[in-house]
């Protein structure tokens, strides 16, 4: 068994229950001899859902099963399987995935179309899908409203521990309740990974509205962190909302009565995706780098993400190494404007470097210290313009090399 | 002391002398206590030369340098320090390079702009260059013909072994000979690296031949490698032509007499490219990526690096795990047209997956064993046109971890 990454959380947050949304959890036996490996999460009719989902060339069948799905906007079930990610498994995958939402409509009486299907794990392999289909009518007749945390787990695979979050968001005066679970040990945890997130919510909100509101959330969120810039073949992200709440009609992602709601539901999103940095493989400090004065706000995420996946800057901050030539030659590289001559570096609040050279009488004892904790903070200004973006990464350590080193087997 | 790579070539191969090429070193004490760090190379009134350098926005104020000279076409000298980078210093590093170029133009009675600097080693230090100018006298005095293999070493930081290559040529009737050094062990080597090459021959090419012919030579060599994707500040590759060979005049890179020049030229950039891969960070097995069946050369090329930039990829060869998933994955995050179901992915020469999975009745024994070896082939087509790549990289060890994690001191 793998150690508890010293990251994580001290709990899974107490999520509620969110009406409209019941969860299942089953041991199919799809590669783990004695762990849950499915999820199965049953939406009341009515429900409406947003995606976003992997840009890899190489998704997996279900990542396109669920990229046809989503214009229809409707979803009654989340099937998720974990220990085999279907992928590059050709005609074989796309009958494992088909087969699966077929199976799981005919139980719910609705068109497969409103079933999402994910898989995570090995690459490669054809995925034994008679064993999910045999498990699902056991899973719909156990579901209940309160496994999220058990739902959470069963999704895992190099994941050390399982990720939620939660928070109530008011549209109007109707309080209305935010659930997220993710999973994710790596942008990709190769064989044996991927980033998965599911949210919902009871909030009634038309699939377009949630659309938006998640692709703007997602990309403050999952899209600004990074454990070893390999993308996955199989990430995926859905925001489902019940309809149950009882506010005022929204019509549109810009309408005011949302304030509320997407601040929470972007909360939700960035508690996730910093669990799932929390949880890098092998990490042991987690990063936060700021990066201001940049041309543009994505050319300030382009640098933090070239600060955040050089494997220099990682291997220094594993060692506890303030090592700030290695965050110029990430900035140099990023092929962003800046400034050498009025870019300037901070670690933990500290100024280093700055008009083209290091401080004057800059002393690294405080900054020695900061390093030696577990969350560290370092600011890049380009002194460029007003584009500021925060990418969140974790530390190079040989945990990462013994982790993805190990045989498959 | 550091280990000699495994990967390293049995020795220094035998460089002929090159008629105007004399080199010198020195120790001047700049950081290392007990061995040469001063390379001067001397070349006759009337060499031509050419440069590629680094693309970062954060480059040293040597490389600044040396754009600068560029243009007027003409080499005297090259002088190279290890120890100091000379990288985001400021005013004090523009001065501490313009003193050295024109203290050397003194000694050789030539102009500031014909001398070419360059400084490896540490980021953000002052460099104290009157130590450089204090042993240039002596330098220019002891240069030698020879001194091929010295000078290779004293430009040397994290590099286990010296690097160099020579071919000879025919233009026309003429017999020329080509010879090049060069210095790095990942494509930066942080604090105490980058990549330098310089490279020399008595044929009589102008300055405006020589560029084109390295421009283009050092798009299928130094910019087909890596060993961590992070790009230097300081990456410097020169091209010097003495014009002493008497052959015909060639003035166009397009000349057909330069056919077999080019092709020996080319030989010996990628022989110091693959050098520099095998003296990669904590390598231990030197990785071809063969890329073919794409929609473009260049869109080969970035799949090629995809693959040879990612850190499951080379973890799974520094275990000896032929994962060939995460080769479909590395593919699938590059963004270049592929076709899932035409991909076909070989290892050591083995067919091991097309058509969209895993070739039927593969047989991983033969692939276990090539990669158990020191030199892994992998061949990947992507199944949608013509254009091909290879790139080299080499495996992750933990070694790339305490190298880069050790504390600069």
């Amino acid at each position: 068994m793998t150690a508890v990454s010293p990251l994580a959380p001290a709990r899974f947050p107490g999520l509620l229950p969110i009406d409209g949304v019941r969860l299942a959890t089953a041991h199919c036996g799809i590669r783990y001899k004695s762990r849950t490996d499915l999820t199965v999460v049953l939406l009341d009719s009515g429900t409406a859902v947003a995606g976003v989902f992997t840009r890899s060339l190489t998704a997996g069948a279900p990542v396109d099963w669920c990229r046809k799905a989503l214009p229809l906007g409707k979803a009654r079930a989340i099937v998720v399987n974990s220990g085999n990610a279907n992928v590059f498994t050709g005609k074989a995958g796309r009958k494992a995935t088909e087969a699966t939402a077929r199976a799981m409509a005919k139980l719910l009486g609705c068109g497969p179309r409103e079933i999402y299907v994910s898989s995570t794990g090995v690459i490669g392999e054809v995925l034994p899908y008679e064993k999910i289909i045999a498990a699902l009518p056991g899973a719909a007749t156990a579901a209940s409203v309160r496994a999220w945390d058990e739902a959470a787990q069963a999704i895992m695979t190099t994941d050390t521990f399982p990720k939620g979050a939660t928070r109530t968001a008011r549209i109007g005066g109707t309080r209305v309740v935010i659930n997220g679970i993710a999973k994710g040990s790596g942008m990709i945890a190769p064989d044996m990974g991927t980033m998965l997130a599911y949210v919902f919510t009871d909030a009634n909100l038309p699939a377009k509205v949630l659309q938006s509101l998640l692709t703007q959330g997602n990309e403050r969120a999952f899209n600004s962190i990074t454990v070893d810039g390999d993308t996955s073949t199989s990430d995926t992200l859905l925001l489902c909302a019940t309809g149950k709440a009882k506010h005022k009609r929204v019509a549109s992602a810009a309408d005011p009565l949302l304030k509320d709601f997407r601040g929470k539901l972007n909360e939700v999103l960035i508690d996730l995706a910093q669990q799932i940095v929390r949880d890098g493989e092998g990490a042991e400090k987690f990063i936060t780098i700021e990066v201001s004065g940049a041309a543009s706000n994505q050319a300030a995420r382009r640098v933090g993400l070239a600060i955040g996946n050089s494997p220099l800057v990682k291997t220094a901050i594993a060692a506890g190494d303030a090592n700030w030539g290695r965050i110029i030659m990430a900035v140099g590289k990023a092929g962003e404007k800046a400034d050498r001559d009025r870019l300037a570096i901070s670690i933990g609040g500290v100024k280093i470097a700055a008009k083209g050279g290091p401080v004057p009488g800059y002393d690294e004892a405080p900054v020695a210290r900061h390093m030696a904790g577990r969350d560290i903070r370092v600011s890049v200004d380009l002194g460029i313009g007003k584009g500021s973006w925060t990418v969140w990464s974790c530390d190079l350590t040989h945990r990462y090399i013994d982790i993805n080193g190990s045989y498959r087997s």
